[in-house]
């Protein structure tokens, strides 16, 4: 079976047929009734997805273009802003932040710690910085952060609050307007199950006073013109219409399984990826607890290359799973379990993993994990 | 039949079942090596059909997203820039470029008007503007400029060009080495017969020295980024990658047509379409010449009114073609012959416009339209 392929990737996410039948459909024009009925029934659902009365603005961009708007239309040059980076995607804020010349500061922990709401209470104090971005999950550790007690701290300091939601969304519980968090970033390849290629921001009130304030340049991502657009029920330029159908149908299964449903979906998957990998005998990386629900990051065992494993999983059984970023990579492998997943995704990719590291001569425990993951996913959620 | 749909848009435009069938297929990791060949092959496919040697960039993004990247990684605050503007998107760009600050000169004309090579070379003397903006075809108006000697003009005043290719990129003839274009800016939705989500640009060895040199920040849209990235067969931020395994299908027909019978067929279009709407009796706003092969601006008779027209063929027949801009918009629309298209969807929509004016009284010859089309599209290109 050459071409058959198995995607554990945190992002993109398999995407299931009727999602990808969707996108499949005749192109419909973006400025006609077709059109707007579909977009206004997606970005209704959006909003119940981010349990939101907020607007919702839809681009044609990787999440990254979405978090880009977000700086661009909330920060000014020289204005502060407060980061709290743990990995790889808070360093890219405060760059992408950087770039654009507002005033970092940057609430730094290492890779894999867990940001703590007195911590960044002390930073805002600090600082005085009048946006504090925070990432939910944190796709390159395996950490979900805690975000309503920080969202609570920056809010009595008088902070807008950001979220990268791009990997949490629909995977794990998020109360846009329940934690008064003014923008939220999400994108359409995670718990979304829609291919790459649109992403989204939730604009609070709060939000769009700071945004008509903001003098950095802004043109494709420019809030006001998505929102004089959205009155006719359109985007301002040209949107990826195939994907806006296959999203909305996405979201049309999300809430039909029901949030609450897909969260403990997601919890009990994270729970089973952990439990299968340290019965094997492997170390977990990220913190061995609920939240976890995004992603499993572990480490491979003393001697064996993480990356090399990697690279056996793909080339050997078509299954992809993330590296490790940068010197982790030497030691760490992600799973994720994102979206249209179910446990026996979980116990294919462990099977994968305890196979090869069995043959490399690693002090692993054969055939443990999988029944492992399945007993606990069945604590859980009824298999 | 309520659902059929007839798309004579000038964008988005009727998709292939190939392509669309192509975007459907499970989703790809972006880091792996399937997508690897993919882009590879889908971004050698853009150059053959740029006839370029130079870089091409791919974006998640609407047209207008890659024509942002241009601006801003070409010129910094203050540098000037000529926008050659004759309709609605030279106007578009001159907005964009002042947005971000650079000192925005216009070439203007009316719309519908066709640049000339000798009234650019004065403005370029006049101005000293660094950096040209031409639209190669102005979807507002019809109007396909003749782009080789206003490139050559620019060329001798010592300024970069940069050419909006988004509606004219495989239906007309476009040289970009041949005519030494030194950036090219398109999208997957018109001609490349590819849902919209995708935009691309060509940068020269000209272009990438500028951008060394800009100080407009950028990041989502940095093309160094992108340039890095793809020396690893891939994007700095999650492409659509659905979009691109349709896009490299929809190549792939384009390539194995031929370019010039592609351009034989769109020239023939355009001439069946302007042809039949004479026949009818209509007045064109389109210039009635050989380059204008994406799309045809009709005005209607004295007292009907464009809007009502254009509703009409939408609610009554699911026939969408485009209305006027601005004041226009009371006497024209514009049928669209872009991409995945024959004769017959000319006829069809010709048909449809002659009994809606009939029906309104308008003094017009029944029958004519469709069987002169046919005929002038036959001394072209065989049917």
């Amino acid at each position: 079976m050459p071409g058959k392929r198995h995607l554990f990737a945190p992002g993109p996410t398999p995407v299931p047929p009727e999602v990808l039948a969707a996108g499949a459909q005749p192109v419909i024009h973006h400025r006609g009734p077709d059109f707007r009925e579909l977009m206004r029934r997606c970005l209704g659902r959006l909003q119940q997805v981010c349990r939101t009365e907020n607007d919702v603005l839809l681009f044609t961009a990787s999440g990254s273009g979405a978090f880009e708007s977000a700086i661009v239309n909330l920060l000014s040059p020289g204005e502060r802003v407060l980061v709290v980076c743990a990995g790889e995607f808070g360093q890219r804020w405060a760059a992408l932040a950087a770039t654009y010349g507002t005033d970092v500061k940057e609430l730094r922990y290492a890779w894999g710690e867990t940001p703590r709401a007195e911590d960044l209470r002390a930073a805002l104090a600090d600082t005085g910085a009048e946006v504090v971005v925070l990432v939910h999950s944190e796709t390159s550790t395996g950490v979900v952060a805690d975000v309503e007690p920080l969202a609570r701290v920056a809010r009595e300091a008088g902070a807008l609050t950001v979220v990268d939601a791009v990997s949490s969304l629909g995977a794990v519980p998020l109360e846009t307007d329940g934690w008064g968090l003014d923008v939220v970033v999400a994108g359409s390849q995670k718990a979304l199950m829609t291919p790459p290629g649109l992403s989204l921001v939730t604009v609070s009130a709060g939000a769009w006073e700071r945004a008509a304030r903001s003098t950095t340049p802004r043109f494709y991502f420019d809030w006001a013109k998505h929102r004089a657009s959205l009155e006719i029920g359109t985007t301002p330029f040209t949107p990826a219409v195939s994907l806006v159908a296959a999203l909305d149908t996405a979201l049309g299964m999300v809430l039909e399984e029901g949030l609450e449903n897909t969260f403990a979906r997601h919890a009990a998957l994270g729970r089973a990826c952990r439990e299968g990998a340290k019965a094997m005998g492997l170390e977990l990386f990220s913190p061995d607890e609920e939240r976890s629900a995004v992603v499993t990051a572990i480490l491979t065992p003393d001697g064996i290359d993480a990356r090399e494993l990697v690279l056996a999983l793909r080339d050997r059984f078509g299954i992809t799973v993330a590296g490790g970023h940068g010197e982790l990579g030497e030691r760490m492998f992600r799973i994720g379990h994102i979206g249209y997943y179910d446990v026996f995704d979980i116990t294919t990719a462990l099977a994968a993993v305890e196979i090869l590291l069995a043959e490399q001569g690693a002090e692993i425990e054969r055939g443990a994990a999988a029944a492992r993951a399945l007993d606990a996913y069945g604590e859980t959620v009824r298999v």
